[in-house]
């Protein structure tokens, strides 16, 4: 079995359990904040996830959410959000994904986010290009700022606050609608398949980004941090848009 | 059959009409905007709605969003949006619903929105309370600002601009999680179920307001315009939060 395989396999099964215990799981502890939570569902999936990868490539390494990090210098490396969107899983909200990437020497190779509320898949291959249930995708083709769709913070914390305003003050004050999710899958499944255009997200960890990166590059955006650098393992940020509109966010976020 | 049972099977099928033209038709003409489009499903959605109404109850008034007014000063009246958020819908992406409210003498008797998607529907009917797929439910009862999580506009219009202003200058500042999903139905069906704990519009229409308004007056939301007054025909904008929110968002929004 490929390692393309083995994820796919790896992620719907673990989307399952996840949708398995949806709306009957609440919050079952709190993090850095009462907004940042933790539901019995995280912890199933994200130690189905890593046994799995354990069995299969007991010399692999793993960074997960929930479980830490295990031989994380080795060759290749699993990247796991066991639940992206844990707030609204919380809430019984269906706006959740599984999101598991693999680096290999500290570059993407794969990539992949399911949601299984709507049964989608995307996954990327590096080189090989993005798919949403097996069918190839290419992300958004819109040319005008004006008539763009973008996905911006759910959090008015102080850092996104300045986001937000970045783009509230930036000139000329055209029009354009933006949203978000409270999980960054969704946006990259969204983006993956054009319904979307562009993704600024700020804040969030390396398994929030790791999958979701290569996938949107794959898809055909541009991926980078603000400064402008290709997205890259220490960046606690993502800015990707196709292009056409990626000038004008990089200005905005300058 | 009681108008609740009718009103329940026609937006039923309404949304298995749109659904199945979901993914397979694109932006037939725009309107105000580029961003304001009609699908070919809008129209379809509309003209069968329209005419179930009309066959059973001829001398009910109509006010639709793809078809006009009928009769409009009868004593009952039915207000339909049969696509609400169109733009997802025009994208191929699964956040829209169908929605149709019923006013008798002028005040919201009933009012239904349907996420054919999810297969999700939510009806009230004055003073009976609102219903998740017949299941009774009740708005959230967050009493924390700082744990609250709303709903604000996707635009980035002047309008939309200036509410998003308020949120960001009033002090203190507080952080709080609020998003939008281009669809206010959605909104509704996630405020009625305690998945969201408030929502803030404007600039929209009557059929945007009037089934969303019942649905969560019943779930034990305050609706009201800005200007606190309870939510009525004439108001483009709607607050709707619980209780122990309200007050601070109608700070917000003085």
């Amino acid at each position: 079995m490929t390692m393309e395989k083995f994820l796919q396999e790896t992620i719907r099964t673990a989307g399952k359990i996840a949708l398995k215990k949806f709306g009957k799981v609440g919050v079952k502890y709190t993090k850095s904040s009462p907004t940042d939570v933790v539901t019995e569902a995280d912890l199933a999936v994200d130690d189905f996830i890593v046994c799995t990868i354990k069995k299969k490539y007991p010399s692999h390494g793993i960074i997960s959410e929930e479980n830490g990090e295990h031989q994380s210098g080795a060759e290749y490396v699993w990247i796991i959000d066991p639940i992206d969107g844990t707030r609204n899983f919380s809430k019984a909200a269906p706006l959740f994904a599984v999101m598991i990437g693999l680096a290999r020497n500290g570059k993407m190779e794969l990539g992949a986010v399911y949601d299984p509320s709507m049964d989608e898949l995307v996954l990327a291959r590096r080189g090989k290009g993005t798919f949403l249930n097996g069918q190839r995708v290419r992300g958004s083709d819109c040319k005008k700022w004006a008539e763009s769709w973008g996905s911006l913070t759910s959090r008015f914390s102080d850092n996104g606050r300045k986001i937000i305003a970045q783009f509230m003050d930036h000139k000329p004050r055209e029009p354009f609608w933006a949203n978000s999710f409270g999980c960054i899958g969704i946006n990259a499944i969204y983006l993956a398949s054009g319904r979307r255009d562009w993704c600024v997200s700020s804040g969030s960890c390396l398994w929030d980004y790791a999958a979701v990166s290569i996938i949107l590059k794959e898809a055909g955006y541009r991926v980078t941090n603000f400064k402008g650098k290709e997205w890259s393992f220490g960046d606690k940020e993502l800015l990707a848009a196709n292009k056409y509109l990626y000038p004008k966010l990089l200005k905005i976020l300058g």
